[in-house]
């Protein structure tokens, strides 16, 4: 077996010599990832699950950066989870990283795995109706809901995460009441948010969430993290992100 | 009648002459009314209420800076409403300006009051049980919940507004969950946030959130305002704000 076809790269993350298969021409990560991976708190030992995989780059990046003792992705795109697996193989990491085939919708199949303490997810952010053109392609299936919602998603987070336990999330601010709204009512605390700003001074276009499984009230923002200066230039605290692994 | 006493200043808003009555050494408005006033759109003819009012500072603001037809302030502590209609007969505004003493949770006072397509708030922010030495202390009552909750502000807010009709607040950023969950679960839609800086590059201290009764979800996020430079300076967006009414 091949591990890497002709249509497909092998991308060096710069990040303990870990390397992901991406398709040439398919759904490739983008900042959002690098965003939450590193805004995501993963302590030694944690067990960790990351929803909406693709092809696992949160959990590569995790895996390069933290101590943590499992990382499991779960994706429905078999096509997918086939590339994040032949990634394990590659990188030898059998025995840490774990790739699942499933819908996140399936509370089954999420009960059967064993809890996390931390779940990180990057979901499609936009409404399904939002300007759609074929809902079969794969870059619209992980951009828009066309297979799960916002509520689909905050309810998995729960049930996959164990008491008390963390989930990091990346979406878009104007999604930010949904967001809030859906959190509290499936008893998900927001604790801490950051603001992602394309440029300083200008409105923000991200946003990154932690949220605590039954966490007590209390909001703590962050300082704005601006992706470029005022010249186009990454800032520093972007490039200390992706001086570590290169995209 | 003495229209100011002896324990009172008499001060100069430096826009178009209108002056406000404020205590020596009591409660006196600060930059929080300064950016609300500043942040809520008010058209020509628009009919305001403004509720949390105190001393008035904000609807003499719009009163100075607008074309609005009639404001109305309303306040429970009745010796600032008393201050705040001398300062109406200072600045000869009788015509467009109307405080009434009132606690904003008299459903009944509220309902005889003809709606507005404008609401301003800048309610008390802190939780009643944070640090309060004394319940009857004139700015613990501004400043904590302890005449009214958030929700109550919202509730009275939905009530005085017509169909559609907007709403503007300032609050702290650590309560903008309650914020959206409240206004959502009260049919006033969050439409657009800006968040304060106390200087560039640090975390918000200051939200104004703007809603709208029974408007569609989509919420728009401004740009960064920052109070001031790193240099310790007011930011030419504060000092526009200022030079049209000194505090």
């Amino acid at each position: 077996m091949n591990i890497i076809n002709s249509d497909e790269t092998l991308d060096d993350l710069q990040l303990n010599g870990i390397y992901v298969i991406q398709k040439k021409n398919g759904f490739r990560f983008g900042v959002d990832a690098v965003l939450l991976a590193n805004f995501a708190n993963v302590k030694r030992n944690a067990r960790v699950i990351d929803l909406c995989s693709g092809t696992g780059i949160i959990p590569f990046i995790i895996a390069g950066k933290t101590e943590a003792k499992k990382i499991i992705g779960i994706e429905i795109q078999e096509d997918m989870v086939e590339m994040a697996k032949r990634s394990v193989e590659y990188n030898k990491l059998n025995e840490k990283m774990e790739f699942i085939h499933g819908d996140l919708k399936d509370i089954e199949l999420l009960k059967n795995i064993e809890r996390a303490e931390v779940v990180t997810v990057n979901p499609p952010y936009k409404l399904q109706n939002s300007g759609i053109k074929n809902i079969e392609d794969k870059n619209a299936i992980a951009r828009h809901e066309i297979l799960c919602t916002l509520e689909d998603v905050i309810i998995a987070c729960r049930t996959v995460l164990k008491d008390n336990g963390r989930m990091f999330m990346v979406h878009r601010p104007d999604r930010l009441v949904d967001i809030f709204t859906l959190m509290r009512k499936h008893r998900i605390e927001p604790k801490r948010v950051r603001m992602v700003h394309p440029y300083e001074g200008k409105a923000p276009n991200i946003v990154l969430i932690e949220g605590q499984r039954d966490g007590g009230k209390f909001l703590k923002w962050e300082p704005p993290l601006n992706v470029h200066t005022n010249n186009g230039e990454y800032t520093d605290e972007i490039m200390k992100m992706y001086n570590s692994h290169k995209v």
